[in-house]
């Protein structure tokens, strides 16, 4: 088994910086988290983008898109921030036999309480047991990019009745 | 969406006993776990058994088969130790109707280093992306219980071919 | 033993606020790290500012010097960010028969490579070892008020010769 | 500033071994919380003994006076096992014009819990702070080798009246 692993920045990838006294996107803590799982799975991790979600264009979507179609892996999981993962999962709703899966975290990796490595283990799964489609899997549920909205007031991703 | 988690015990639940310069199994470090990450779904934590793995007996796997077969739940992840966990996988074939995960880790999940959320979260997407039957998630794999063996030298659960 | 805590806002106070993809100084962190440490002393920490060092007023500075003052304890660590922690810890300099000992964090306490609770455990230290004065333990060094500097580019402070 | 580490083993350093389902002595672990630091002064860490304190014979601490007296260094901190640690202590008594410090865990450093971070800052500080004598930093306190015990039952070191 093989899985692809997109970056698009977001909160999961978000580091201080003392100098400046700030937060800023920083390069994809995905591959630490991989490498130190013992995993029994190939991968490869291709950072795309290192943007808050709020900051991403149409032409950065295009990006996206382009980098899931040209890939030849069946099994992709994007991680993005949180406030437009919707949006971009919907970009990509006319892609083909793969199954993708876009997750990331509600606080940054780095934290001792982010949700990062739980919810890449959703994404993990969720991938390799669900057939060709576009999937967000956030806050423990895993649902169909056309059936979920973030409810920012709760910080919850949810099914839309 | 309703999940029910059953802890057998096993590493994932290893605490340390500073009088008695000892490791033994404490109580279960999943609830702690559930409760940091504002799952998306509702769940109930019930402890079955507090043991070594190697130490379960067939009235332990026996006791683990009842109390999932009476559950009125049809979701349903098991931490388990990883010595024997595709042996009580396999006592609970017979079970129709229901999605059943087990996990665990391979090293206690009060460890900085350990596997332990992101195997519960595998596990969580696993049995709600899966029809009925008895699956093993761990490594970042989900395996069939048919088909799995732990590999003792490599540290890893890997498929039969 | 007795030691006071005063907390001054900073850094080590950082906490993330995903509605707002924005980091703020939050409530102390410390009480949670001192009362998960089983500390063989007595301690009460209070809360005298909530802000970035690099936003203190002369007036809050004037605030931090009364509080100190007033309290009858005779050991007192101060928690501050680290732009202006050695331009408070100066304003302190004419407090007599107290050890005062100041200290921070360079990545905020809740982040997994924080440097947070390290500092606190040398702030502890010096406070009950050192006599009367105004110290600044950071970087694992203890430096009189008056002979030290931060260097913002190495992200360390050191010693002035 | 320069700070010589010797490691004699005890609970700071217990890992995992799954294969066995056994925490043993593994390598020390403070010299990666060290480098982790961004430390503003210069260090060596020397692995005099892997054991269990309680497992430590005369003969070993012969090995560790002898280290420490002919070590150039003049400001030491030891790792080791609580249970002995005071033991230790007495033992190096005789030596002048150094000032060590004997520290520990009271949970392995690999725990997300351990003291073991906030117990080598305290020693840091110590060592720098205090004249030569031989210390015990454990649980937030500083104490001479002559006026420490352990508590077993509270898990915690007190000072003799």
């Amino acid at each position: 088994m093989f899985i692809k692993f997109l970056t698009a920045g977001g909160t999961i990838d978000k580091v201080y910086f003392d100098a400046k006294s700030d937060f800023q996107v920083g390069p994809p803590n995905i591959l630490t988290v991989l490498d130190s799982l013992n995993l029994g799975f190939e991968y490869f991790v291709e950072s795309v983008l290192r943007k808050d979600s709020l900051d991403l264009t149409e032409k950065d979507r295009h990006a996206i898109h382009a980098t899931v179609t040209k890939d030849t892996a069946d099994k992709i999981v994007i991680t993005h921030g949180t406030d437009t993962m919707v949006e971009t999962a919907r970009h990509l709703a006319d892609i083909k036999g793969k199954t993708v899966v876009l997750t990331g975290a509600l606080e940054p990796a780095l934290f001792k309480t982010s949700d990062a490595v739980f919810n890449i283990g959703c994404a993990v799964a969720a991938v390799q047991t669900l057939g060709p489609g576009i999937y967000v899997a956030m806050n423990g549920r895993v649902f169909s990019y056309d059936r979920v909205r973030k409810n920012v007031r709760l910080g919850r991703f949810e099914e839309i009745q």
